[in-house]
């Protein structure tokens, strides 16, 4: 959409042109099922093959270890109800944060009907939890700790290297969920010592339809998806062909401009918070106080709220969110930022600007520009009970 | 691959080429997430409704009554696991039969091992399963009968309109795999009578990783992916709205030019079986005895192993294939052809042509002239206990 300042690369990112043409050349070419064993079936499963090398490289693991699923969510999914399935009769509690994904809480929340227990640990007013109230929450049967590596509505980085350590120490497996992570922190899961991983690809450049779980070798997990038993068993189903090669193509770039990427987008995200802020003295930059990724700033605007903005904003051609996308319908309050202790109202008033590749200092000084008339013209309108609630 | 002979349709077929366009467009300008509700996002929602629209045409239902899946194992799944999980307490039997794909029957396990009773009721020497042995295996807690519409392997045509008229009026739900009906035998959801059908893109010209399933309204189920609600709630996760389009393309082309199709394909069939039949007259064409849909073609060679045989012809050209496609690696008879009372080395000895639009009296022709050839060669060598087992 030409002209248009994409500011919500946390919901989802254009497709990186070597990714569109690897996934061209495989709709074309490699359509064939890689559980075939005739020439068009073997040179699809070549396809997969490579690409599960590349994700393998961005994360530091060996290729067997990654488990494609249909994106995030479903990586999500069969790392936490995989784990319950399969630890069952060992355990059924599980700790987890209350600022995890949908994807890990609603989960949790499907396994709490089917007699599981699970505790969510409270974090600070940045969104960050506490290491010790992690551990604190151990118990005996406890089968799996989950806990993300960067939230996807304020940016707050977890400290999962320090509670995995601690876990795996008394014997529990540990899963993050590193989807807003890649491409920005740099992934190695021996550094960060973790049992299981989730990636999606269209947060890094590549396709909606591919993600992947890492399973660390010897990890005990049951399938969601049961049938042809491909993916060794963990994730029946026709191989996305297409969609994981260009899944594999983002993994490599992402690898590959890690340092420079993040970089680059820490510079733009402080330029984006220091104008804010001279220009909308009360707002407020939620989680400012612990260590953040450099792709997401989530803003709060007293006296506003965030749809009456974003619908500016858009009509303006930049193109934000309220952070937790809304696929229901009814607009409810980010459990995010309520868990960092801010009021419903407060929770309503914030808006989430995420940077990604195609972003430059002119599309943040596009916002810098617009942003304050647009909260000025909502702010009037809500004291004269024109708009919101 | 230029010069090739494809005759295995029913593992996946090539990519249309107005379905590779719309991906393609869709890929570079409808990137946006779904869930969002900026230009980016809408337009990516209305590519969605779009190509619901569309395959709720083919199915002859309201677009809401389509939930979009990853694939045809995720539709099944989803419908097995989603009614037994919604159910529970109602009933824990689930009818099926011998021959379905492995995406039910392993659900079928799964849901067994955790306190779920399957009875898999027995077919034929044609593979066509006995409406009146389905409903006899009723119980009063049967929550749910899931029977094909054509098998995969054999090409029997189930009798499930019938199967679906008794057992509602039981008032138990009904549900049917289609995904090798789509394309070749008109499908109707009304005149089928089933609560729950499953799809599967790539087998009807569109891509991997884009599925449906079929919910009329009313039906009670619970999701495999628990997140951001997408789908009605029935399956969270980033909408893959390539795939999504891509599969929209190829339902509506598959309703347009389905009765053309099977008569075309129904015409190669016959010129392949009757071909074989004449030079090879120890061969079998399995299923024959029964309605059979018009591409797969499933032959018996007494005296070799398929594989011999499949290696051959994929040197010569031609790929087919053993029925069951085999990702665990370790080759087992065939389920269907044991169903259908075939000793393990008859099993092992059949070979599946299935037939598509790329197609023409060339390519059987082709068949018709390697075939005994590759038959007599693998014959000697068994024989003489050079190959196989
Ligand atoms: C932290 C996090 N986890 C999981 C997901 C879900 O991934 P997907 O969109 O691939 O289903 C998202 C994106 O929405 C996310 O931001
Ligand atoms: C009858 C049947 N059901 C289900 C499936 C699974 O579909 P998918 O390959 O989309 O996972 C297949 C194809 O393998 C099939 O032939």
């Amino acid at each position: 959409m030409a002209g248009r300042v994409y500011l919500d690369h946390a919901a989802t990112t254009p497709l990186r042109p070597e990714v569109r043409q690897r996934m061209v050349e495989v709709l074309g070419e490699a359509w064939g099922n890689p559980s075939s064993l005739h020439a068009e079936g073997r040179a699809a499963r070549a396809v997969v093959d490579q690409a599960r090398v590349q994700v393998a490289e961005l994360l530091g693991c060996r290729p067997r270890e990654v488990v494609f699923t249909s994106g995030g969510t479903e990586a999500d999914n069969l790392a936490l109800k995989g784990v319950a399935l399969a630890h069952r009769d060992r355990g059924r509690h599980i700790v987890t944060t209350a600022v995890e994904h949908p994807a890990v809480l609603e989960a949790c929340a499907a396994l709490e009907r089917q007699g599981f227990e699970v505790t969510r640990v409270p974090v600070d007013g940045d969104g960050r939890v506490d290491p010790e109230r992690v551990l604190a929450a151990l118990r005996p049967d406890t089968i799996l700790v989950s806990v993300m590596l960067v939230n996807n509505e304020v940016g707050t980085i977890q400290p999962v290297a320090e509670i995995a350590a601690a876990a795996r120490a008394r014997g529990v497996l540990v899963h993050t969920d590193a989807v807003q992570a890649a491409g920005v922190l740099l992934l190695d899961v021996e550094a960060l010592g973790v049992d299981l991983l989730s990636l999606s690809a269209h947060k890094i450049g590549g396709p909606k339809g591919a993600g992947a779980l890492y399973v660390r070798a010897g990890t005990q997990l049951l399938p969601l998806l049961d049938g042809g038993g491909q993916e060794r068993r963990l994730r029946s189903g026709t191989e996305n062909t297409a969609a994981i090669a260009g899944f594999g193509v983002a993994a490599e770039l992402a690898a590959r401009e890690c340092r420079d990427r993040a970089a680059r987008l820490a510079r733009l995200q402080r330029r984006l918070e220091e104008g804010i802020r001279a220009r909308i003295p009360d707002a407020r930059i939620h989680g400012a106080g612990a260590p953040r990724a450099p792709h997401i700033t989530n803003v709060g605007l007293p006296g506003v709220t965030a749809d009456t903005v974003l619908i500016q904003l858009d009509l303006e051609g930049i193109a934000a969110s309220s952070g937790s996308a809304c696929s229901a319908g009814t607009p409810e309050p980010s459990h995010v930022l309520q868990a960092m202790g801010l009021a419903a109202d407060e929770a309503f008033g914030a808006v989430r600007f995420s940077l990604g590749d195609g972003n430059s200092e002119a599309d943040v000084d596009r916002v810098l520009e617009v942003l304050p008339r647009v909260v000025e013209r909502a702010r009037r309108a809500q004291a004269l009970g024109l708009a919101g609630a």
